[in-house]
């Protein structure tokens, strides 16, 4: 695994002279200085990781990867691992709501099978890269073999670089996978050593003994592979699912590949969290679409130290909070690259005013 | 002015049947229930407002109403009220903030000048509708006449009139005013009775010596008018502006004739308070675009009992907030009207899965 070592220590961090320039920019157009707030940072941080006088954002990719969890077997879910499959299904003929969304900022939309427990016809939008028909059940053992964390992260580095070589500009990542947030509550947990009670949320719609039951789980399985625990990529194999180790992969290929990528909710935090023990350098390429209403989320974000682009309390994954936000982001490109300066639009500026005023 | 309260408690509250029927809708869409979050409540209001079983955003109209203050002669900003007439002439050519996002959600935009001290060309997306050249200085007299504030009202009233013929799906407000914060604190301080310090902010970026200035400048122009602050519209005509009354206007045929209105910043605020104080049901037809760093802004959110759809800590005006925000109303349509249901999908529903597991 020392691979994923050194291909994490090789990302750079952004280069403070882009981001000078970008908020030169930003200060000389027609507008109070810092008058849009967190949006100015956000455009300085798009420039820097594209470093192109002017940013674009015409090609978009939604990456979303899917597979199913042993510890789905814990009852941990409302919803049976069947769904995994069926929402895959609906991904591809268009039907879920990221679909909408999809159409809504004009990307397109790639669905990467890292593991689901069922077979699909072959489909335009689907890679097919099944590493297992589901992850082991970590309450009992290792989620998956070395080999097949490997494998997953491999997967998601090369679906970046598919993305670098068709030209994408911005990546939006999300996931399927019944169980998931068991795995990434169970992560975040190992990740920041805390108590799974605080990091655990209701998923699908857990109610209060569900949750209890789920919180449980997750104690369990720490307790039993407590020992290997030692690293992010030993907590991606005991407790991770493929999905989220192809993420992680995805993740760190952004860095490498100055790719910027918005990322999801906790599911892709969870993800997002391990490539950020590897080196927190990659929180530069990242954009955090939206803060879940799961509540391990808010303890990663504060650990990256970022801000989500919205708050609206959703917790659907499928890249759903990631898309909506690329909204943002887009405007954002709009107004770096189209809205007149102080000298173009001949309107007086502060130091002029006070010139004006003399 | 009793015809502005008579229209104002002739406005409906909206219909539940159509709360609950887009709730139903959205249960039956492919997702977990209530995984939207706040949205979920927001397309729903959405499709109480225009009372359709399918939603519609496709015309959309931005208002941007600019004036002048008086009050600007007591220093309380960074720029000289000449920026007002610059900032529309910035509108008008397209090269303003508020410009590129009209083009990003392609909306059309009309600036009214309700009271610009400054002439300009006729130019078609400006209305010229000037009340004065400038309201009165309310540090030492009321704003403006009641004959004055009653045109603005009316100013207001009729171009959402006029949206409403075009056959306008939604309406975006924002203003342009240099002077106007003082003015949107006074409002609100009077309106919610709290000290004008908690409500008062740096605007276009006062230092603390210019913050503490604007404040006293307030107190003092809420003292002087203590005994006539007895109603929203006795409010709005001794300590508004020309802009900001016509807003209070735009808003109340908003809920006349039943259009939603996306609400921007601090300013447009304090002109939504007052419609509100005429009738709390207002509130029904507003979204809040975004929470402005303008600290007043919060106070009356909480009033509204409202959530912004986003907080980046935009302080701009302009509709600026507002306009990015449709964005994700935008969203909401597309997700309300596309996305398939468990049935159209065949994906097992949690009912389902019930059955499925026993």
């Amino acid at each position: 695994m020392n691979q994923w070592i050194i291909r994490s220590q090789e990302i750079q961090p952004l280069s403070q002279e882009w981001i000078k320039k970008a908020h030169e920019r930003l200060d000389s157009q027609t507008r109070p200085q810092g008058s849009l707030g967190y949006l100015e940072d956000v455009i300085a941080k798009l420039v820097a990781i594209q470093q192109k006088t002017r940013p674009q954002l015409d090609k978009k990719r939604i990456l979303i990867f899917a597979g199913d969890h042993g510890i789905e077997r814990e009852e941990v879910s409302l919803y049976p691992r069947e769904v995994t499959r069926a929402m895959v299904m609906n991904f591809l003929t268009g039907g879920a709501t990221v679909s909408a969304l999809a159409k809504q900022i004009n990307a397109d939309v790639k669905i990467i099978d890292a593991g689901v427990d069922g077979d699909f016809n072959r489909h335009e939008g689907l890679t097919q890269a099944k590493i297992g028909r589901g992850t082991r059940n970590f309450k009992l053992e290792p989620a998956m073999t070395v080999e097949e964390l490997h494998q997953a992260l491999e997967l998601g580095w090369t679906m970046v670089e598919q993305a670098k070589k068709d030209q994408i500009d911005i990546l939006v990542l999300g996931e399927m996978g019944i169980g998931n947030t068991t795995s990434a509550s169970a992560i975040i947990a190992a990740c920041l050593n805390v108590q799974p009670a605080l990091v655990t949320g209701r998923g699908t719609g857990l109610n209060q003994e569900g949750l209890k039951h789920k919180i449980e789980v997750i104690e369990e399985a720490i307790l039993r592979h407590k020992t290997q625990l030692d690293s992010p990529l030993n907590i991606l194999r005991c407790l991770g699912g493929y999905e989220i180790a192809a993420m992680t992969g995805a993740i760190l290929a952004c860095g490498h590949y100055s790719l910027p990528v918005v990322v999801d909710g906790v599911v892709v935090a969870a993800a997002a969290l391990c490539a950020y023990e590897l080196n927190p350098v990659i929180s530069d390429y990242m954009f955090v679409g939206h803060e879940s209403e799961e509540r391990a989320h808010r303890f990663v974000l504060e650990k990256f130290n970022q801000q989500p682009l919205l708050r609206l309390s959703m917790r659907l994954g499928e890249a759903s909070g990631a898309a909506l936000a690329v909204n943002i982001l887009d405007a954002g490109v709009r107004i770096y690259n189209e809205v007149a300066t102080f000298e173009e639009a001949q309107v007086a500026n502060k130091k002029e005013s006070a010139r004006l005023s003399q």
